[in-house]
């Protein structure tokens, strides 16, 4: 039997706990500020879209948080995900750098997502909420939520940023098949989606536009709830199985990453495998972190450090994060899940102290890339999930020009099966490389 | 914990041989005949279009046959596949039976059919084959093998039945991504292509059609041989790691199946499951067997058990099965990958001595099934697959009928995340139930 190549969990290895890296931050996080009054924002005042066990959980002191068993119920369905050695990637590179995946696209919505959806729809199932209203980029967060919600019997909404809604039908007819109402954004059924429909009757949308309608939806009803797909604290404490289960598993390949590498959008997917080892790295050990971007749509490498909205309409609190300004639009690249202005403000904060690097890439050496590692490793990645695995060729590279060793490890957040006419537009010349917009962002980052 | 409703393997535990079952008939094969002189074929007749490993096994008196390291290899990017206990379907049907489902949509191409792929492009490259041409219905085969073609670095060439080229174009681009080339067919490209569209210009296509195609470009290129992804002895030899796989993990659930079900094209990821078992009905125990096959298709139960080719031109060897003739070309339903006139010569063989029953469904209540275990189990299934689905849940509620515990094993083949426009239009109420295509049938009978 060769060397192995693939390392897989039992049931029982499944996290029962969730990490929160909160209570061992070096310096407290700044908080977040109302958005009306910039008072610090007090629990209470998140109340009216989320149920209070999640508002707890976004400022827990408790190092680790038990998982109900109603969760593990559904976790167990795909979980633990599997842990790869890209050995045939590997050869193909020539290069002396172990390189190791873990594969989050085995869920049923096929990406990371459902990790926190199914979190977040128990927890608001319990405080007797009968709906929850949600943005999507490109849909893999809406298909999570769809997905939870109908396990706990809920209604689902989702706000689909259009330029995907264009793009990836195929995400709306599943979010359709698991029973939730889809709608583009910008739409006409909230007065967020119809200011910006009077100002640009053609937008193709953006996060923080459908995150804005999603929140007056639930603003606006008291049996709806507002759920959010990455950037929250509680987001990256529910995705810390990720990083605990690809610990255990490179314990069981016996070796130690020397960088984490995840793509980054708000931030879920990266910091769930990247959070696990932050705690190390507050001890004086641990590998290096790098956060991949796009290069459309650049917060951590060419955005502020500051204060500024989450989404375009002003509605929820003021985060202190990296952001590209609240009102900016980035071009439609096909990683739709990475088109947003801002960042996790925890993550963000790990930036600043130095404990994660950020790189961005623009779109055409992705799919480079993507193309060369389904053809080695035969699964075809999201694009978004891409951006990792251009870092992580990248640092296999230079082991290699270094002729050193390196254990490189990286999220593969989801699969590409809804993104071929990407793949279809990469491979006939046809897609087009996104340049830094800095137009748009100068303009964006003077109305922080 | 709550009880178990995923069983897992670890890749020690993946099958290494195949299980043949041809040295266990209790009465022989009849042999295929050659299309020209109608005598019983000789191993070297196949010859030209396969690498002469696969011919003996197609003949093979061997109870098991090894499976080369190579395989083994690729094998284990994603198998063991996991069998799953679907408590909450069963909970919503409120029966007492239990359902078991082996789900092979784990593979990078999205079912079962990668378990032949590689061992049939394995084989090939051995023989020093350059490239493999092959039709496919839905798409699911052809993504396979090209899937396989580019893991031994040889070249792919598909035949892409016209109304699945039209309605799946995603598939097309996944066989893009890995590689291959893929033709509409009935295409210009072959002799038996312009002669169909000569007589039919606006043809839909049918397999039948498209392995003609595929069999005149293996055999009029000497560095091509054909590959089929069903229907042929050594493909459900191949697949028997699926049922292999399946009785290991029932142990481990502590259960016996008391009815083995698959959805039934060409019968190859029915055989993988179910020939296992066979082998304890020739033992005189074992479960019954249930082959489920759509009623616009309807081979197995209102088929003749004769002589017939295997594709529209006659280039194939005259096969013993279950024909609905071999120019019948049925509806264009969007279980594509069932849309074979003929049935596999063993299968059929064992239709006709009784061990294996068949059953058909129309479109309507198949879709109906899906969506409610997409709804329960999370899984989006493949339209083809919830032909299996749709019996078992009938089979689980005649156990309810009958106020008796049942243990139900079926095939869920593939998933369904290039047929969510079959499931918007079923959504939609646009789907259209096709019955019975009598006429057509019995014209195509007549000419068998």
């Amino acid at each position: 039997m060769s060397e192995h190549s693939k390392y897989l969990l039992t049931d029982r290895q499944i996290p029962t706990a969730w990490v929160n890296v909160l209570p061992s931050l070096p310096e407290p996080l700044d908080p977040p500020l109302h958005p009306g009054t910039h008072a610090p924002l007090a629990p209470a005042d998140l109340a009216p879209i989320f149920p209070m066990e999640l508002i707890e959980q976004e400022f827990s002191p408790r190092p680790l948080i038990d998982i109900p068993g109603e969760i593990m119920d559904i976790y167990r369905l795909w979980r633990a995900t599997p842990l790869y050695r890209a050995r045939r990637l590997e050869k193909v590179l020539d290069t002396p750098a172990h390189i190791y995946y873990k594969y989050e696209g085995t869920s049923p919505a096929g990406s990371h997502k459902p990790n926190t959806a199914v979190a977040q729809a128990y927890y608001n199932k319990r405080a007797g909420i009968r709906r929850l209203a949600t943005e999507t980029g490109a849909g893999q967060w809406g298909s999570a939520l769809a997905l939870a919600c109908q396990m706990f019997g809920m209604e689902c909404t989702v706000y689909m940023v259009r330029v995907s809604y264009d793009q990836k039908p195929y995400r709306r007819m599943m979010m359709h098949s698991w029973g939730a109402q889809v709608f583009a954004s910008p739409s006409t059924y909230t007065n967020a989606g119809r200011g910006v429909l009077a100002a640009h009757p053609d937008s193709p949308g953006s996060l923080g536009i459908a995150i804005s309608e999603a929140v007056e939806d639930a603003a606006t009803h008291s049996d709806t709830n507002y759920s959010l797909g990455s950037v929250l604290n509680h987001v990256m404490l529910h995705q810390t199985v990720i990083g605990q289960e690809a610990r255990l598993q490179m314990q069981d390949a016996g070796e130690e990453p020397d960088v984490v590498i995840g793509c980054f959008g708000g931030g879920s997917n990266f910091g769930g495998l990247a959070l696990p080892y932050v705690l190390d790295r507050f001890q004086g050990r641990g590998p290096r972190i790098l956060a991949v971007e796009p290069a459309a749509c650049p917060s951590l490498t060419r955005g502020k450090f500051t204060y500024d909205f989450g989404d375009t309409a002003k509605l929820t609190p003021l985060i202190k994060m990296y952001t590209l300004g609240h009102d900016f639009v980035p071009p439609g690249i096909h990683a739709g899940g990475l088109r947003y202005h801002g960042a996790s403000p925890l993550l963000s904060h790990l930036v600043s102290l130095g404990h994660i690097e950020a790189k961005a890439y623009s779109q055409l050496p992705v799919f480079e890339a993507a193309v060369q590692f389904a053809r080695t490793e035969a699964i075809l990645p999201a694009p978004e999930s891409s951006h990792a695995i251009r870092a992580a060729v990248d640092e296999a590279l230079a082991a290699k020009q270094e002729g050193k060793p390196r254990v490189i490890l990286f999220c593969l957040s989801g699969h590409g099966h809804f993104d071929l006419s990407a793949y279809e537009n990469y491979l006939t010349g046809k897609l087009q490389d996104y340049e830094y917009p800095d137009k748009d962002v100068a303009e964006a980052m003077a109305n922080i």
